[in-house]
């Protein structure tokens, strides 16, 4: 078979995840590679570590990428922690709750739940009273619930956590870097974050930060394999020893500490990709840019009510970099989003499980969220809603949403 | 801090991997992305499926990359397919055998093995012998062994496993794309290759492919996450299930097959990569590409027995893209590659456990395998050798590979 040259159409990607990726993050994955333990190469590998701390927002020593998607940072993070029998609590809002647990369960954790409307959150004192009464090694909670569009409050669960000397362990893939998450000031004591969302990197990476406290834990099921060993490591401690291979944090880390020793081949492009990424991140701000994921949101909620669409959840609790829209009543969901990314080239999302085809869920994330993304969503939307048996408010969305960009960001931005 | 654009300096990549990336697979990786289910991504998914099988030489339904680097792939089959308490068979050769034994013994395998000196390799019909005797349900074993650069004979034992129904599961990261592996007709049931070996893609996927023995295994252990199973899945089998979630792959399954079902979010870029890098493999075509590899070894061995330096372990069972070269008495084998590193470009590498220090090995590979980087490698070392104290027959080496390179190719790839 005769395979063409790699073509892809032009798309306005208005999901979730995976999000634009920055045009100079595209350019610095075209840079030719280094060797792994070419020192150039060892370098970038330090100043990605470097650029996360800032990330962060922490002082740990150890904050990297584990090499594969957004949920293989869980994995990573929890096999380490999770010896079997180990107690877990999970609160669930939504699907990433489910695959917490779901990732738990498999490394022989005893798992204990917590449950809530999908489309709300918990009030941090439910989570602290189950905890103590549970007593816990660890809480695994996700921060930002893509599935609903829902942010759990996290800042004085950790402090509570480390009162009780249990392991707070945040699942931040789809807010990092487009909402505040400050891990030291909330005693987070392990994060995840993603690539494809907030950060405008594409998937295949998922950047990790933890504290000594969950290093100890780590530190202490440690083995050295034994093709790299030296002969006092041969044959060391096993009988705990955390049970994936690649998802071992204590041999990760003497891949990105001083000692060098050899686990994977870095993922040298993506970490280049990354590295513009966070570069990117840490010249807007974090602060400007957070302010400028909610600018832009509230530009396409006011866009979207006034399109006559109700938009899904408790306002409270709200993901600013995921707005969650009601599909009406008559509507196929599916037929609507299809017409948008065929004529238009505007993608949004459906979501899982129970809410398949009640809800679409619109990202605006990272390069994604800017003001011309906003406004082709709002127009491609109305137009596939009126060849779909539901009429909005003609003109409505976008004229509301250029209302409010005719005021300067920074008044907006200053009154939130 | 202030970081800067990425820069990086020019390089030769003379080691076993990550190697020189094709331009080619440079310039597709910064195409722009495109959302997960999009219709056009889904088709590139679907290309990247038939241009492995190609690559691996098999019907297999299933043929994938894992989204992490190399060992990934080794961990998802092995993981998936073995359940605690399964005997499997590994024969070892070097660091990757111990590698593979590692990953079975953390899933609860109980693992027998075969050892044999380190630049060497089992008789196939030792290797029956044992499997005979020990009845496993698994036998894993490395095809190139980077550490050691030795290849394993494979053309019998898969017919062996067959008749005991065994399954043989094949480590291919190093020797994929570089040396004819027949998968079909070799009866292999389950192969990983690496891509920043002989493919010269990035690191960060692992390609594999598995016939329908092997998936039945997998199928018979199914759990789909609660987040998004239908009500009849919800609860489903769950005693024997995959430890991993990541890399479960009877639910990776159904992400790349007509179900869709997310399990990750597919990066993006990579795949782009990787169908770059594929589509290289088949317009150069499997035999042209393989006589290419051998042909550029022949050169760099005659250069080097040429300078007077003697190639490391049995000619017999040499792993063509890979070439290990004992460093001669007296020499600091580091000060040389760290000459060779900061003077001329030019990376080759060292290696593990009880070779460390004893061989350098240089790789042919991909889109390093090459002429003029034959060529430079034998000048940089040459000149390395010379300023630590050791002295080759000036000139020599280059001169011979030059002799080689007067001969018209077609003409040695015939006699070969």
């Amino acid at each position: 078979m005769n395979y063409k040259q790699l073509q892809t159409p032009s798309r306005t990607i208005m999901t979730p995840g995976p999000v634009e990726v920055d045009p100079r993050v595209l350019q610095a994955m075209s840079t030719p590679i280094l060797g792994q333990f070419d020192p150039a190469f060892t370098n970038i590998m330090n100043e990605v570590m470097e650029m996360l701390r800032e990330l962060f927002q922490t002082k740990n020593k150890w904050a990297f990428p584990i090499d594969g998607t957004s949920r293989s940072g869980n994995e990573a993070l929890l096999a380490s922690v999770i010896e079997p029998g180990d107690k877990v609590l999970v609160p669930i809002f939504g699907r990433f709750g489910h695959l917490l647990v779901e990732i738990c369960e498999r490394y022989g954790a005893e798992v204990y739940t917590l449950k809530t409307e999908w489309g709300s959150v918990f009030e941090q004192q439910v989570i602290i009273d189950k905890m103590k009464e549970v007593q816990p090694k660890i809480v695994a909670v996700v921060h930002g619930e893509t599935s609903t569009g829902c942010m759990q409050g996290l800042d004085i669960l950790g402090k509570a956590c480390r009162e009780q000397d249990v392991l707070l362990i945040v699942d931040a893939v789809a807010s990092i870097g487009g909402v505040n998450i400050p891990v030291d000031e909330w005693y987070i004591d392990g994060i995840i974050g993603g690539t494809q969302k907030c950060l405008s990197v594409p998937a295949g990476m998922a950047p990790i930060t933890y504290n000594d406290r969950v290093e100890s834990v780590i530190q202490g099921r440690k083995k050295v394999e034994y093709g790299i060993a030296t002969e006092e490591e041969f044959g060391s401690k096993r009988a705990n020893m955390i049970r994936s291979n690649y998802f071992d944090i204590a041999m990760i880390q003497d891949y990105w500490g001083p000692r060098r020793l050899n686990h994977h081949t870095e993922a040298t492009s993506m970490i280049y990709a990354l590295r513009e990424g966070l570069r990117l991140v840490l010249e807007e701000g974090l602060e400007e840019r957070f302010a400028r994921h909610s600018y832009h949101e509230a530009a396409l909620m006011k866009g979207l009510e006034a399109m006559g669409l109700t938009i899904y959840g408790d306002p409270a609790c709200k993901l600013t970099p995921v707005t969650c829209v009601v599909i009406p009543d008559g509507v196929d969901g599916e037929k609507v989003r299809k017409l948008m990314l065929e004529q238009f080239g505007v993608e949004i999302a459906s979501s899982f499980g129970p809410l398949q085809e009640k809800i679409w869920r619109i990202g605006t994330m990272g390069y994604s969220c800017r003001k011309e993304n906003i406004l082709k969503v709002l127009q491609a939307l109305e137009a596939a809603l009126i060849r779909n048996g539901f009429e909005p408010k003609r003109g409505e969305g976008v004229q509301a949403a250029l209302d409010y960009y005719d005021v300067p960001s920074y008044v907006l931005i200053k009154e939130a």
